[in-house]
Parts: structure tokens; sequence; C-alpha cells
């Protein structure tokens, strides 16, 4: 079965629907890829996942380094069997929480990072190294990657394109993203084609890699153990730049393309213009990915790019602070609000999630006031079950060409 | 049928088989009874609980009376209906909190309360008025019950025995305690005598009210809309007053029995002690619950005293902090400990739960270690489902003669 496949093109954009298929299943494109950062859906059971319908989840692959580690990951069989996450999942690169610790002013995670290590089951070596240094977290930037230290446990971590390609395999994803650089906003145009052109070196380094490791592998476009690989366009607020790179990662041996970047710390506007400037160079044969965009109107006017999958952690993070969305009520209602103290309705009457079928919004405000557990997991299920029926409309729209 | 029937007497002691009866199902005695303190069983949704095998849970009538108030909880059609509770409750009459309330020294709980008072949304008449009250938590203290003020939101809360009773009907328990003076021990046989006969005072008012209520709508010992009131016995640490206790409360007109205060800052041989001097005592037939009891050891011995229900809090907080019971391991494993951190096997061989089902020592150490909301509701899982599968154990050695 051919790894994306575009099952219709709507006449009003370049909005279409798709399939891809992966080992683990098949994900019907545009789709919403809800966030389970650390290996765990926050909150959710992967009984409750599939129930929600959710098609196509999201990992981080830094994260996963630190904790519960790579190895541990590969001894159990790779993050689906390790967390029984029965469908097909995305890992990202890295290279965005690596480069924004980079970025940061350790003073305050030294702090936290020496607290760990008091924990007498650590490693007294590594203890001992730690202290010995000046500049204990980020051991080396350059060309090559990021060295530095786990601010979890001290160890010493890298990351390059190859040890980033090398970890994605060990974690198991279906969809993996080459190492990239993210500028931040603001960039000046110097330092953005700098990173532009060291993430196009890089994702060459990726393909590479995976090729040398798949000898005798090969397949279509994927180069090993039915794991495809996606390039990512960066290059900044400058829309040159963009374009340049759309058109370098569409001219690689990739899988599928994903445009990085857009949503750090620009306006929406912008983000819309720069995915909007790329959207006529996007390979219309592979599937395209915007990371971390997925509000319900950016995902409305995303599509009409070309836009296959989003993922973003807003629906999971507003859900545990008590933000539930809702199709009506200008789109989300904050559960803490005394107004709910006595309401007697169900969250979203034209949701009809389990969780609007079955609890109460003063439940609901009950569980959130005395902070329950079960407050955050019902709000998780019910904004991610939001989010599924939001897609299934958009879906429909496109194939009625009204999108 | 019958609210209860006793199904086997055991012929090596005291121990019994039963069924207790309600409007919302049967529950097979002995049985483990959770504690969902505020009307969540903490972590878990209801289908999950109903996939343990859960027979009946507990929930709190103070806990309930503070948040969400008991007022919203009737109009919501009872607490099963609120919280989606499908089978068999117990509530507790609030005694056990309230005289622990009055026995606290409030002046760290006063910071408590003023910092939530000041939450824009509350009552500006309330808030006035506890900044002018001296001792704001506790007004008044008698033979009669107390009044407070709630810790959550400052309102005055009053507990009597027709105050209890009145919120127990509204909360829509199946199975309802009588208003009662729980003694801390160490206490003087002339205040644990007081309490005693305070408490059997209480019961006789509690079963009047409910008498009074329930006028056209007797049943059995029943008084009241399918919910059977307990009787607790007191008399501390005192045996002779035990005895008397047990006597007086078996005289009464109540559908069963609980012991109370057996849990209270005393050892274990205490509690077996105290337990065994009113063991000859108790009605053959009607139920007897022992109010937070409920390690493995004390269930053992214990139900040889004929006791048929045990409520505890133990396996699901033990849960909270990554302390998972198991049949072998003395009993329990501590997950967060850094030698599951690569342990790829279940945490119970021979539990067999979805838990051990699904996941690895090293995938909850990795939850517990990142503090990630899964674990707690997988390790709250797995606890009850020892739980279940200890008591079914328990239910079948009864039924050969073993215990």
């Amino acid at each position: 079965m051919a790894f994306f496949k575009k099952k219709y093109q709507s006449k009003k954009s370049r909005a279409r629907l798709g399939e891809i298929n992966t080992a683990h299943g098949q994900v019907k494109t545009p789709a919403f890829v809800p966030v389970a950062t650390k290996g765990t859906l926050k909150t959710l059971t992967p009984k409750q996942i599939k129930e929600i319908g959710v098609q196509l989840s999201f990992v981080n692959t830094y994260h996963l380094v630190v904790s519960p580690g790579v190895d541990v990951i590969e001894k159990a069989g790779g993050i689906h069997k390790m967390a029984d996450f029965n469908w097909p999942l995305m890992s990202d690169s890295g290279g965005f929480q690596v480069f924004s610790l980079a970025r940061q002013n350790f003073k305050s995670q030294i702090t936290n990072i020496k607290k760990n290590l008091n924990n007498k089951n650590q490693d007294n070596q590594r203890r001992a190294d730690i202290r010995g240094e000046e500049s204990p977290l980020v051991k080396k930037i350059s060309e090559d990657g990021v060295k530095f230290r786990s601010l979890y446990d001290g160890r010493l971590i890298e990351f390059t394109p190859e040890k980033s390609m090398e970890y994605q395999m060990k974690i198991g994803a279906d969809l993996n993203m080459a190492f990239d650089e993210c500028t931040y906003y603001p960039a000046t145009y110097e330092y953005t084609e700098k990173a532009m052109e060291r993430t196009h070196n890089w994702l060459v380094r990726c393909v590479n890699y995976k090729r040398a490791q798949a000898i005798g592998k090969k397949q279509g476009y994927s180069f090993f153990n039915k794991q495809y690989l996606y390039g990512i366009i960066q290059g900044g607020t400058y829309t040159d730049l963009r374009k340049k790179s759309a058109e370098f990662v569409a001219s690689q041996p990739v899988d599928g393309v994903a445009i990085g970047g857009v949503s750090v710390g620009e306006t929406k506007k912008e983000m819309r213009k720069q995915v909007g400037a790329v959207a006529g160079l996007l390979p219309d044969d592979r599937p395209v990915h915007l990371l971390g965009v997925g509000q319900f109107d950016d995902i409305i006017d995303l599509v009409k790019c070309g836009i296959d999958t989003f993922d973003c952690v807003e629906p999971t993070r507003l859900a545990r602070m008590g933000i539930l969305l809702s199709f009506s009520d200008s789109n989300k209602i904050d559960i803490n609000k005394g107004i709910y103290k006595n309401n007697l309705e169900v969250v979203d009457k034209s949701c009809g999630c389990w969780v609007c079928q079955t609890f109460t919004k003063a439940y609901l405000h009950h569980l959130f006031k005395q902070k329950e557990i079960l407050g955050y997991t019902l709000a998780t299920y019910h904004n991610l079950s939001v989010m599924e029926k939001f897609m299934g409309h958009i879906r429909e729209m496109i194939g009625k060409d009204l999108i």
C-alpha cells in the first residue's frame, strides 16, 4: 500500500483529502495530532485515546531520550509497545527542544540538576563530573549538533542529525522528522539563512544515515523499518528563504514534508503568510505536516494551503487548566468559574462525547475546584473529542468543495 | 429481595459469605470498599471502576457537603447520577471529619480559608462575617452537634444527627451511617463513655428522623427511599464499653452495624482486640461494616470476627505515591525506585489486571518519575484490582471453611 495517497482535491483551494498508511494503521487526512510528549497522552489511557478516535499522535524525541531513555524503549519493543500506543505515531527530531535549551540562561536549571543529583541513587562519578564543570548543561554547540547535560539526571546527551535518526529509530514512531534548527523570532536574515542552510545539510545527513542503515530494506521513499522521514522547511519570517527551503526539501528523497518554526513568537497573520508562501511549492504526492499549530481558526485557514496534519499541545494543555473546548460558547469555557457551580447542563450539547453524555458542568467544576485528577482526565477526553469531531467536519467540507 | 442475606457460615470461624442487595445492585461479602471521598474514586473513571469489579464504594458526607454541596447533588439526582456511579454506595455520617476538625489547631487553616476568600467570586457578606470573627472555623460544639465554617468557602455548616441524615439522604448513597463521635486515642474512660452515650443518643435521633421522614415508605428495617441505616459501635479502647455499645446498637432497628474508631491511633493488636470483643455480639442477620480498616492482614484476621465490609483509603493513597500492591514481593513495591528503570517485567505476574497485562515496571517508573497523571491512574487501577482479587480469594476460602 502506498505510504501516502491523495484521495480528493478540493475545487475551491489547495485543501485535500488523503490517507497516510503505516505499519500501525491508516490516518485519514487532514488530521489533528495530539501531543503525547513523554510517551503518555497526558491523563489518558490507550483505551480512551482509541475511543476518542485519535488517529495519529506525537512524541518528543528529546523528552524520551531524557526519560525513560531510548535504550529501554528499544528493549521494550519501541514506544508503541511500551506505552500500548496501537496506532500511528510521529516523533520530532529533538531539535526544537535542544536549541531552545541552548538559548536559555541555565542558572536556575543548574540548581535543578544539582537537586536531582543529590538523589543517592545517582552515579557518583557523574555527580563528580558535573560539580567540576563551569557550565554544566550545554557542553558544545556546533555545525555538527549539540552536546548537553540532561536536566533530569546529569547524563551527557548528544544531538546530531545521525543521533536524532538513531534515537527516532529506537523509539520506533512511524513518522520521523529530520534534525533541524528552529530559529527564534525575531532573528536576523543572516542568522536565519545560516540556520536554514544548516538544516538543509542536516537533512542530507539524515537521508544518508537512513539510507546506509537500510541496505536491503528500501521500499518507496522509505529507507528503514517502515519508518518514514519528513524533511523540515525552515526560513523564519523571510518568505524568500521559506520558498528556497521548500524547494530544497521537496527535492530530497523524503517521504513527507513538514513546516517548522511558524508557531514560535510570531503573530497568526505572520504564520499564515509563511505557510502561504510555500503552499505552491509543497509536493502533491507527499503528506505535509505543520509543526506546533492547531487552533480551530488556524486549521480552517491552513488546510487551504495543503496542510495534511497538525500537531499542537493546546487542547490537552488547556484541558488541564479547566478550559474546555466548545462548538458554541465562543469556542471555549473556563469550568473553574463560579457560574458553573450549580450548572447541571453538559459541557457541550453538540459534542456528544462520552464526557458530554455522562457528566454535568457542576461535577466538572467540583472536580477542578478540588484539584481531583479525574477532572483533568475528563477535560482532556472532551477536548480531544472536540478536535476529532472538528477534523471530521473539515474533511467533510473538503469533500464537498466547501473549503 | 432481602437487604442482607447470609449465604454461608464458615465452620472454622465467625467468617461468613453474604449478599447486600440495594437499588443499585448486589454486593457479595466480604467486600472491600474503596473510598471515593469527594464523589470521585481518585483518578479512575466509572468505566474503569466497573471493569476492576468494585462492588461498593464509599463517599464522605463532610467532603460532599463542603463541595459540591448536597443541594446541587440532590438536584443532579444524587451522587450516583452526578458521578455516574452505577453501583452501590456507602456514605459516612460526617462525624469523623467534623470532630477531627473540632480538635485541631486552626491557625494554619484560618490562613487557608482567608486565601480562599480572597477569590473575588466569593460572597462579600460572607467574607465580612468571617473577618469579624475571633475563631472563624468552629462556631459551636454541643450535645446537639457541631457548627463550623467550611474551610473551602467560609460557609457556615451544621452537623447534627438530623442534619447528617438529611445530607446523606440528599447525597443518596444506598448505605448510610448514623451520626457518631469517634474518640481519639488516647482518651480517658470517662470521656470515652460520655462520647459513646452521646453516639447512642444520636443513633436514636437518626432512627427517629428517618422514621418521621418515611411515613408510608417503610420496608423491612429500612425507613426511607431504599437507603439503609447503619448504627455505629464506639467505646474506644475499653472492651466493656465496646460490648455495651455493640449490645445497644444491635438492639436498635438499624439495617446494619458498623464498628468505628478502631483505626485511630491504635496498634493493630489493639484494633483486633476491640473488634474481637464485640464479635459475639454482632447481629447475625444484618451486615457488619468495619470503618477505616483494610490492609491484607487486617482483612484476613477480621473476617473471622464476622466483618462483611471494609473501607480504607490505603490502596488508592499508596497508588498515588507509587506504592504498588503485590501478591508477592512482600505485598508491595515502590515503583519510584531506580531498580525499576530498565525492568521490563509486569508489576505482578499473578495479578492479571489490565495494567499487568499491558505495561512494564519501566514504563510505570518513568510515569512516576515524570509525575505523569497516567501513572497515578494505572497504579490506582492496579491496586484496586489486587484488592478485588484478594477479596475473591477470601470469599473462596470462607466457602471452603479455610478461614
